[in-house]
Parts: C-alpha cells; structure tokens; sequence
C-alpha cells in the first residue's frame, strides 16, 4: 500500500474514467477522502449506492472546498464552464487536473477561470472501453496505459511530481509533452480511428441492397470491431471532434489521400501496390502487443473463450 | 457423433480457414478420412507433423482422386489454377466447394474447369481470427458463425443438403444467396472494413510529426483495434480487392461520401449533426451483440483477463 499522496480527492463527472480513478486511487491506497459530483442527480444517486465515493455533495462548490487534488472528468465542451463554477471555492494551494482527450482547448477553457493560487496540469489517460457512466469504473484501468501530462510553462515541480506518482500508483505509465503535440498523437492513435469507425457503420446502415439483417448476421468478417468503437459516448466524442478541429482535419486529410490512392490501385488491379501496403502495416501490430498495449490473443478471447468453456463446462 | 456426411475429405490449401475445417469435421466426426494438400512443401511437413490430416499427398491429383468433397481453402487469385491442375482426377459424383471471401469471380474461374460429373457449390463461411498458416486452424472457429452458401441455379438439391449439414455440424448457421449478391454484402461486412484499416496504419506510419513509439505506446486509444485487421494475410486480401472490385469500390465510395460529408460537419463545427450520428451507430452495435456475433465483453477481455489474474492468482 503506498503512502496517501492527496488528502482530499475531488472528482466532478462520475463517467467510465471519473468512476475509474475512484475505484483505482481507493484500491491504492493514494488519497483519503473521495469527494464526486456529478451534474445529473440521478447519477449522483448512483454514485451514492454504489459507495464508492465518501462524500456525494449536492454542489460543485462543496465538493471541491476542501480538495488536494480536483480531477475534472466531464466532456471536453463542459470543461470551461465546470472551471468557471467551481473557481470561486478552489483552497489555496489545491491542484487542479483533468482527464480530457483533448489539450489545448481545455488549456484554453479552464485556465482563465482559475486563481493565481492554484496549480493547473492538464493530463489524459489513453485508456478506456465503450462503456459510460457511473457503473463503468473499475479498478484495474489504466493498468500498463499511458498517461499523458501536458503541464504549462510555469507549472509547479513538486504538484507535477505528486501528480506523476498519484497515476504510476494506479498503474499508468506517464509521459509529458506539450498540448498541441498531444492534440497530433491523439488525432491519429484515437480520434480518426473513432471519426472512421462512426462513418463505416453509418454507410452500412445506409446501404438500401443489402439488408440490417444481412448487415449483423455477417458481421464477424470485421465489421463489428468498428461497430465496437463507434459505441463510444456520443457527446463526449462530439466534443472531441469540435476541439480537435485542427489536428483531426489535418489527419483525415492524409488518410483521405492515401485511401485514394489505394482505391486508384484496387480500380487499376495493381497487385503488388495492394500486396506491399497489407504487408508493411504487420510490424505495427507486433510493436503494439510487444510491449503490451494490446492482448496478443487471437481474436480477444470471443473464441478462446468459447472454446474454454466448450473444454471445462 | 453425427454420422459420416463424406466418406472422403480433401482438402486444397493448409491455412487458418483449411486447418480449421479438419480440426472441425474431424470432432464432429463427419469425415472418415481427411487428405490436406498445399502447395509448400515446408507447409505440408507441418500439417504430417500437427497429425490432423489422415494423409498429407504430394500431389494435388493424389488427394483429390477418391474425395467426395474437394474443398478449395487457397487464395481468392489462385482457385482457377487450382481447379484447372485438379480436374482430370475428379471421380463421378464428386462434390467441389470453397471457402473464398469473394463469390462471383471464384465461380467464374473455377467452373469452366470442372467436368459435367462433379457438382459445385461455392461457400464462405464468415469466420476469422488475424492469424494464418497451417498452425492457426481449431475447432470451434465456425461456431455459431454464418456460413453463406451461392449454389448455382442447376445445383444438385441432395449435394446442397450435404454440404449445409457438413456445416451444420461443424456449428455454423447456413445461408444461400446469390455470388453477386453475397459480394456486395461481404464488400461493406468485410472487404471496405479491412481496406480502412489497412489504410489508416500506413497513414499513420507515414507521419513524419509523430514517432513510431508515440503510436505504439498511445494505441490503445482506438488504433490498436484497426492494427489486429490490418495484420491479415496480405496475399489473401490483395486477391480479395482485385476480385471484388466492382462492389468494393461501390462501397468505397459511399464511405468516402459519408466521411466527406463528416469532414465538413467538424469543419463548421455542427454539433447536432456531429452527435446525431454518433448516436444511431449504437443500435446497430447492440443487434450484434444481442445475435451473439460478437462477445458483449467490454474490451474484450484486454482488461478483464487482467482483473481475473489480479483476483485469482
């Protein structure tokens, strides 16, 4: 069990990473009291019956008075307007955090509304499933995912060190790189795969030969890994797109063109062309499950699975 | 046990989709005796040596000269060879099939081939993993998976009743329908999914802004779902696109019309539009789910077969 490294933790939005760093910064033993509200109060009900904050106030206010450390974990869009409300009540010295996929907006929306005497270090873990709200969490997330910080010019050494080991005691890795960097990385490892996934199961459900029927019968050929991803929460994802604009425009650019040209190689039947871009995409996938940020199971288990419970009913 | 449906198996190809198919027949026990050819010689030393062909020839006309059913397990591009160097070996009443992902050009290539005393039903059953060679095939891999049969319109009624029992025992659910219709089904199941992703790791590869580490270590924020797609065997798909051009390239362009269409949504930053179709993809994922194509698990067990390891150790 590590030493407490926050005091008081408060978390405002109780989603998938909300409800996950309360579970996860409980199980390690990394803060003292935990502090969650949300703005819907049928959540904060949930949150309350499921137990795993200690404190479920009625108002942002109360929630953050007292905090060490304040983890905003509410959609991109609602970032400012959380800042702006919850300034006012902010103790001196607290720390004020984040777990947006984007940066330099969020930089852009909450900075303005905070005190001199508090500390601002943006993060993101790079971690997650298509699941949301208050069940979600769970202890064990952000085990071997990144954690990416994006602290300001004139951030604080020792609340970026504390905030580096209170993710390494839930179990991420951490990185820092300026915000705008982390816009690029992210607009390609994350938010173009999820722009891609949405579009190929709305062309899909759009196509009038071929049947819904026909659509999820058949989808085992691949089309249901993307139907996976674009479950994502919708709003969250919508606030992504808007604040990434630049990056995720830039991106999809590049894809577009190579997709063409790829297209212009199936239309002209240039077979060595296709062969040799399906071969050089291999050494990726194998980095990826090398150093574990992906299962090196066949399929994930949906037919391991099956077959362990076929050999031990 | 079900009972012996053909005497005699051949098999022509020795890859996940051919090994799968001994393993499957051979435990439903409806085969008697099982011959796998396959052109690499390295491959046939490895099926005599994984022991689950009962005989492994050197010849293609050696395996298939007493067979009832031939099954064609080789690349889309390659069935016309195939059927061309087989033919003359064929005894009266023999059945040939095949697994290809593509239908219409399959039987285009391998019909003229064959004499009027063989039967033909081509098939495909939708069913995967991104691995290949002699070692990738079990038992299991078409369980409760869909198996599309495209008889043609003389096709002998008693040799498509055996064929949809063979798998039907091995645990696929059977479906006919046209090769032309079965192509522009696979093209957006399928065939564009595959092409997606193929095409988003080589865009990612090619960003000179971002490194190679940085998209390997934040992969687990989308990216790395599309890298198990896109680590598929190149050969296969490179026939595949080839093959099914025409429907492909349809599909094609409508997911680029759709995702053009986005493109311009996130530029104007139309929020409604944005969360409007993020929102209808959810129906659809919760049809796959619900039909058993794909496991409910979040996550796949990525995280899941952690937390069990931390629990039970």
């Amino acid at each position: 069990m590590a030493a407490v490294i926050f005091e008081n933790l408060a978390i405002i939005g109780a989603g998938l990473i909300g409800s996950s760093i309360a579970h996860s910064a409980r199980a390690a033993g990394i803060v003292r009291h935990i502090r969650i509200f949300d703005q819907s109060s049928a959540v904060r009900a949930r949150v309350q019956e499921l137990g795993y904050a200690d404190t479920v106030p009625e108002t942002i206010g109360e929630t953050v008075s007292n905090a060490d450390l304040i983890m905003l974990c509410v959609p991109v869009g609602a970032m400012g307007a959380v800042a702006a409300s919850m300034a006012a009540f902010l103790k001196q010295g607290a720390l004020v955090s984040d777990v947006g996929s984007v940066k330099a907006s969020v930089v852009k929306a909450v900075k303005p509304h905070l005190p001199e005497h508090v500390g601002f270090i943006p993060g993101h873990p790079v971690a997650g499933t298509e699941e949301s709200g208050p069940d979600a969490g769970f202890n064990g997330l952000f085990e071997n995912r990144w954690c990416i910080l994006t602290p300001l010019e004139n951030a604080n050494a020792a609340q970026l060190e504390k905030l580096t080991r209170f993710w390494q005691e839930m179990g991420a890795n951490t990185e820092c790189m300026t915000p705008k960097h982390h816009d690029l990385v992210l607009s390609i490892t994350s938010h173009l795969p999820h722009l891609i996934a949405y579009n190929i199961v709305g062309t899909a459900a759009d196509m009038e030969e071929v049947t819904q029927s026909e659509i999820i019968k058949f989808s085992a050929g691949g089309f249901r890994d993307f139907t996976r991803i674009a479950s994502s929460d919708p709003i969250m994802w919508r606030d992504i797109f808007i604040n990434n604009k630049e990056a995720v425009l830039e991106t999809l650019g590049r894809f577009t063109e190579d997709l063409i040209a790829l297209q212009r190689a199936i239309r002209w039947e240039q077979a060595e062309t296709l062969q040799r871009t399906f071969t050089r995409t291999r050494a990726i996938r194998r980095s990826i499950v090398e150093t574990g940020q992906d299962a090196p199971d066949t399929d994930f288990g949906r037919v391991k699975n099956k077959k362990r419970t076929v050999e031990f009913p």
